[in-house]
């Protein structure tokens, strides 16, 4: 492939208009919008008008006047469209790991005879932690057990009451097969929550094709919401009467205004709210969702898998006698939208590709990640930023000081 | 008093000058700072700065570059000054309900043997909601009981595992001893969280002079931080080894970037933390925080004591036959910077006061509630808004039908 292939690609791309919609960073390769989606145009207009109207002027009037009080469910049911998720059973609030906890205490509370939580070691670890915390502070009446992706299916056995997974593994990008997989937990009576961190706004979803009961995601990736942006979560309309969180508030109460002593849950998804959300990120949010009317995720996955097997074929013809191997799975269908590499100097490789404005990220111990947003990333983006890997690769620039090891952060 | 005298006192007020830190509404007197502070100019800079540099040009690098992923202990630090907490007790997070889940939980697994969670019907209610929706995760191994605000410190027994209250009443206005039901607490082997909603930025608070265990608090009121900004929580330096909530997460592992499996709770108050932060609100905050150097509590408060005061007696010397009464305590020295009024018609009265641009707010069932701000409240504003209550009730005009009853928002 030539470069003056991938500029032909990008003239026929059908989502090359979106580009238009973002800020993108000067001078720059984003390829990290996997770890923070780039700029919405609309959310800098949203955020100001934020700022200095609502909050400047019409200050307290602003939760009815602006409509802030249902922004969590009129956001939720943006995104619900992207994750096959009907109205009323998304909200946005809080952190993954907070959702997840709420998610996983109300799954574990069905389930009450049951003593297992099972998860896989591919599982972002945040997750892992929620279930190990609440573990603890339940005594080992429920235990997480973990193990590796491939064993999940043949490990959901009648003593598991949650099964817990990532749909998209945040380093090798292997998804699971969520149909199989919930088919499994339902059929010996377990509970299952899915994490749409690196999936939502990347592949196909449908979580009522499937039957999912619970999912928590991420906003901040794929969906552009801006720095720490509120995640979601979604409650299956099947299990919205009896499923209630350990951590319940006043935003989930089903008369918030009414001041009650005694907690009522809310119907619906509302009731997995809990105090009161920062409206600075969720109006950035909500901006950032109007790039999403009229995509279809099914031809964006199709363009994410484009770039990512283009990536990879032209870092494996160029770059392989430099030590850089695919690190994951190979089979392009069933992946994420982001590609790994293994070598053995991954993070100075990785700081020498950013100070070229090549932006990926270094993961632990030897990983080299690029995430492709066919939203605003282009085929000449995916071909320039292997032509730079090949650079520093071959002239091993990533040899120097200043790209010695030190932590990152997602 | 006369007009003149309120203004004469605003010549001398030494905090007149913190009153140019902040954008206030035009055409208004806005006495709803304890429910929603007013925008700091300071942070109209910097949000914008977060948005177009931070994220649309730095994106991923920010956490490291600006700070980002520091900015919750930072922030921490700013306002630990403010309530008698030392350096790394106090962490930024997520929102009140959550923060106090964190240490409710953590606390009744201090206390294993005790079964009692012990508050009053004072507290805000979401407060009690989050000790009640544990209690029932736990299936009642402990239970909320719920006293009168004066009973508190007879109804300490050695059954309590935990004292729940709230410092600052959010509607009578009523101030606990802290130093007295903390003592009282800690003489039966009970541990003691206190909720600083109504407190923090509105009177001094000395958490380690009182030797309090845990306390949680709101950076949106009198901190300005912006509409439904972090939360705060405090956890004292003597607990900090020991103490583990039921919700953790990677922000709170020792090693978050190790991405180990097994979760390592990080030294210090950092644990409590679980999932990455929305950063647009955590740098309005921040922002809003520069507005307190320099500022002494005891003299900030004795300023409110005296607002306070000066509405409530201007109140009742004019409005006392229009069946307007002070509802709550009427020691201003035992109170936070609100004045609570009751009258049959309040809701009404209220949206009467808000066209007229004097923003209060109601609380159920016939409350008028009026927050006192001194940094930016000036005298002449007090003598104002009761002049324009005056009026309303003096010529009934909250007797119309735009001013129907409906829901208001905190």
């Amino acid at each position: 492939m030539k470069r003056k292939d991938a500029l032909a690609l990008d003239r026929v791309d059908p989502f090359a208009k979106k580009r238009k919609l973002f800020k993108l960073p000067k001078g720059k390769i984003y390829l990290d919008g996997n770890s923070l989606g780039v700029l919405p145009k609309a959310s800098i207009v949203r955020v100001k008008h934020l700022v200095e109207v609502e909050w400047g002027q019409d200050l307290i009037t602003s939760w009815n006047k602006h409509g802030w009080w249902n922004l969590p469910q009129v956001i939720g049911d943006k995104i619900a469209k992207l994750v096959g998720a009907p109205p009323n059973s998304v909200a946005v609030a809080d952190t993954i790991s907070v959702n997840l906890f709420k998610v996983l205490s109300a799954a574990v509370a069905l389930r009450p005879q049951r003593s297992v939580v099972l998860s896989d070691s591919g599982n972002f670890p945040s997750d892992l932690y929620v279930a190990q915390g609440l573990s603890q502070f339940m005594d080992g009446k429920v235990e997480l057990k973990i193990v590796e992706p491939k064993q999940i299916i043949n490990a959901i056995s009648d003593e598991v009451a949650v099964v817990m997974l990532t749909e998209t593994d945040y380093r090798s990008a292997y998804r699971h097969d969520m149909q199989a997989i919930t088919a499994k937990a339902h059929c010996v009576g377990a509970l299952i929550i899915w994490d749409l961190a690196h999936s939502a706004g990347a592949v196909p979803i449908d979580l009522m094709a499937c039957d999912a009961d619970f999912a928590v995601g991420c906003t901040y990736k794929y969906l552009n919401g801006g720095p720490g942006a509120q995640a979601f979560l979604f409650v299956n309309p099947r299990l919205q009467p009896s499923a209630v969180p350990a951590l319940v508030g006043w935003w989930g109460h089903v008369k918030p205004f009414a001041f009650s002593t005694d907690f009522e849950p809310a119907d619906g998804v509302r009731r997995f709210q809990s105090g009161t959300q920062g409206m600075i990120n969720m109006v950035a949010l909500d901006a950032a969702m109007d790039a999403w009317k009229g995509v279809s995720m099914e031809r964006l996955y199709s363009k994410a898998v484009k770039q990512c097997a283009m990536f990879t074929e032209l870092v494996e013809q160029q770059c392989g006698e430099f030590g850089v191997t695919l690190y994951g799975n190979r089979d392009f269908h069933q992946r994420g939208s982001h590609v790994c590499l293994q070598h053995e100097q991954a993070y100075a490789v990785i700081q020498a590709l950013i100070s070229r404005g090549v932006v990926g990220d270094f993961r632990t111990p030897n990983l080299m990640r690029f995430g492709f947003t066919p939203l605003y990333t282009s085929y000449v983006d995916v071909f320039d930023a292997a032509q730079h890997l090949y650079e520093v690769l071959s002239k091993r620039l990533w040899n120097r000081k200043k790209f010695s090891n030190k932590q990152s952060v997602t």
